[in-house]
């Protein structure tokens, strides 16, 4: 059965927007955004002398994913065996799992995608899933690339303890069927700066001390960083790569698309924080946006407007209306006064100042946060240009 | 390019979800449940004299809205345009599209059912929007059947007003292009059931003044109800049909999946308030759960499980574990005193005893709330059996 993106796909002429053209909701990425971000987080990569594998579950989107690689990325990180398949498909050589793999179907995958030679890492903070892991690899003659997983307490995956990463570090390379390739960490769940630096240090110190140990580490990588403390994992790890030659991964996902709200906050900081992301032209911009029509005007001040919790995120603050359009043209209104306080599957309720001329069938252009749940809520993403006329349709592979 | 759900689609043996067979997360529907819940409703609307037109917005499955239909179903509800293409290539006849009809390329696909003859409703509640769709269907040489939509104060779409709503029939009345074919209402944003009963009292009186005013009403028909208001809604408007003739439609869509949490609590209401529900043998089941392993246990009494906020509802309370299985045998622990307690994108924090013997891999089954927010985060839903083995992949168009 065709599905709703199909007949703009395959339009004649070029499909705009703002002329009613596309069945609303639509999620929409503006191209000029999209290229600056990709570009930005490159260069501060670069700049910081650490590689970049940018966290592709955020948007699960291949056309993206090739953008990100052709730009220099060192590889993707993804979340699941199936999003890695996507990322392989997309030209991915290097792809890190930033989980532990588990469950039979799920391994199968990653069997496949090393048998094909890609480069691919795992992550583990258990013993039995590392025997687990081992029977199964094994058997198929293959040695999955491991790095241990270092948490903190009342955090999420990862042994709390560097103690216990070492004894599970002996563990792996002990089995036939692992590799021990380094040391994985996730700040984003850190309450605080202080809290991000202690972590990266002892991860530091951990994936020094396994190289010192004889394991076999020559190889090793050490990766960590989200989109909010990315700069600070740069920063504590700027030297490792040039001192030890570590391979020091960073996988920010967020960036690419950026946001309205959340991740702008956290990019202002970053801004403040870091010398090095000022010394990168340019800053992150939002690129994400959902369009929908004003659906009803029932009261005075209150607009329900045709976009749900189906269509955009909800669960960072309520989406925005960043600008109306009417008849193709933009009104000039400033909406600075005006709030969505409710949303519902298929319906937001917006309020306005009661004086501004709205219509049913006015086009809004909402921004929210945070992107990743955004992106799920879509098959197809349009690519638009400053004009909001179709570049692209982008399938996404949730 | 494959999708996940392809290998398992095409399997020549009967496939197992405690087998592991499938990339988790998943989501499942039990056969049985489905069915009794299908019958259940249809019962319940053939009991109260008034006809059945599930929402289909909840579930968006093809398969789910054949099996509605072939349970005799009048028709089926949605909530978009698109959405309304999908129910009539689902076969059908029937179609009310509880909102306003917005947008050129939402208007196309609405004539073009219109042209194939299905009989299709949409809702207007502003004369602008009326205007527009005249001048829309006109030129099409098509009469759109409308229904004006009484809301209520402080509610969601709809006019707050009897009078508003008369002198907006008056006006679809006299538009070329436009069929003045009834009242609709969703009672769903009420406060509490005297709100439901003075609500629905408004709209049936509304429909009998239109029917009186020589609007051409003869087949009018009267449409409300969610899922959990539909025995109120049912109660009050049960002899409508014998005395006036206008056609009343129902319209609930979450009792198809039921839930283990909102729609659990609202359905005993229904039971407590409705002696027609209680006439009906059974009551509806909890049929979609979602299926993810144990990913990490990096403390005790902590359990990561492999599912987030892109795999699971988590508007209306946090997920439930209700079962876990090791080696396709269900563990027979007490979990009543588990809680997930953090959800993230591809993560749940869980809670559990810590003397509860779990492992990395262990299988969990969830129920969730509200249930259109777990189906619309799949493009596959498989039906199971009582055991878990697949029997259909069901796909969604969302």
């Amino acid at each position: 059965m065709k599905h709703k993106a199909d007949f703009a796909r395959t339009a004649s002429k070029p499909v705009s927007l703002l002329a009613e053209q596309l069945h609303l909701p639509a999620a929409i990425i503006r191209q000029s955004a999209l290229h600056n971000n990709i570009r930005w987080m490159q260069q501060f990569a670069d700049a910081a002398n650490v590689a970049l594998a940018p966290h592709g579950k955020t948007t699960m989107t291949e056309s993206i994913f090739k953008q990100q690689l052709a730009a220099g990325a060192w590889g993707l990180t993804v979340a699941t065996a199936y999003q890695a398949r996507v990322a392989a498909r997309a030209g991915a050589k290097r792809i890190i799992i930033a989980n532990q793999l588990v469950g039979k179907a799920n391994m199968e995958v990653v069997a496949e995608l090393l048998a094909q030679g890609t480069e691919l890492y795992c992550c583990v903070d258990n013993a039995d899933n590392a025997a687990s892991l081992a029977g199964f690899f094994n058997s198929k003659q293959l040695n999955l690339p491991c790095l241990v997983e270092l948490g903190t307490p009342a955090g999420r995956c990862g042994l709390r303890e560097i103690e216990q990463c070492l004894s599970l570090a002996n563990c792996i390379h002990q089995l036939q069927g692992l590799h021990l390739a380094g040391v994985e960490f996730y700040e984003g769940v850190a309450k605080d700066e202080a809290s991000v630096r202690l972590w990266i240090q002892q991860a530091r110190q951990l994936c020094l001390q396994l190289l010192q140990s004889n394991i076999e580490t020559k190889t090793a990588l050490l990766t960590g960083a989200g989109s909010v403390w990315y700069d600070v994992v740069a920063d504590e790890l700027i030297n490792v790569q040039a001192e030890t030659g570590i391979q020091v991964v960073l996988r920010p996902g967020c960036y690419v698309s950026h946001d309205h709200q959340l991740y702008a906050a956290a990019q202002q900081q970053v801004q403040q924080r870091s010398k090095l992301a000022r010394q990168v032209p340019g800053d992150l911009q939002p690129a994400l946006e959902v369009a929908a029509y004003i659906q009803s005007l029932p009261e005075p001040g209150l607009a329900v407007l045709g976009l749900g919790k189906r269509d955009i995120a909800f669960d960072a603050g309520m989406p925005q209306v960043l600008k109306i359009y009417r008849d193709g043209r933009q009104l000039p209104y400033d909406l600075s006064q005006c709030e969505s306080k409710k949303i519902m599957d298929q319906h937001t309720y917006w309020y306005y100042p009661a004086e501004l001329q709205l219509k049913v069938g006015d086009l809004a252009l909402l921004g929210s946060s945070h992107p990743c749940l955004t992106f799920d809520k879509w098959r197809t993403i349009w690519l638009v240009d400053d004009e909001y006329q179709l570049l692209e349709a982008m399938d996404t592979y949730f």
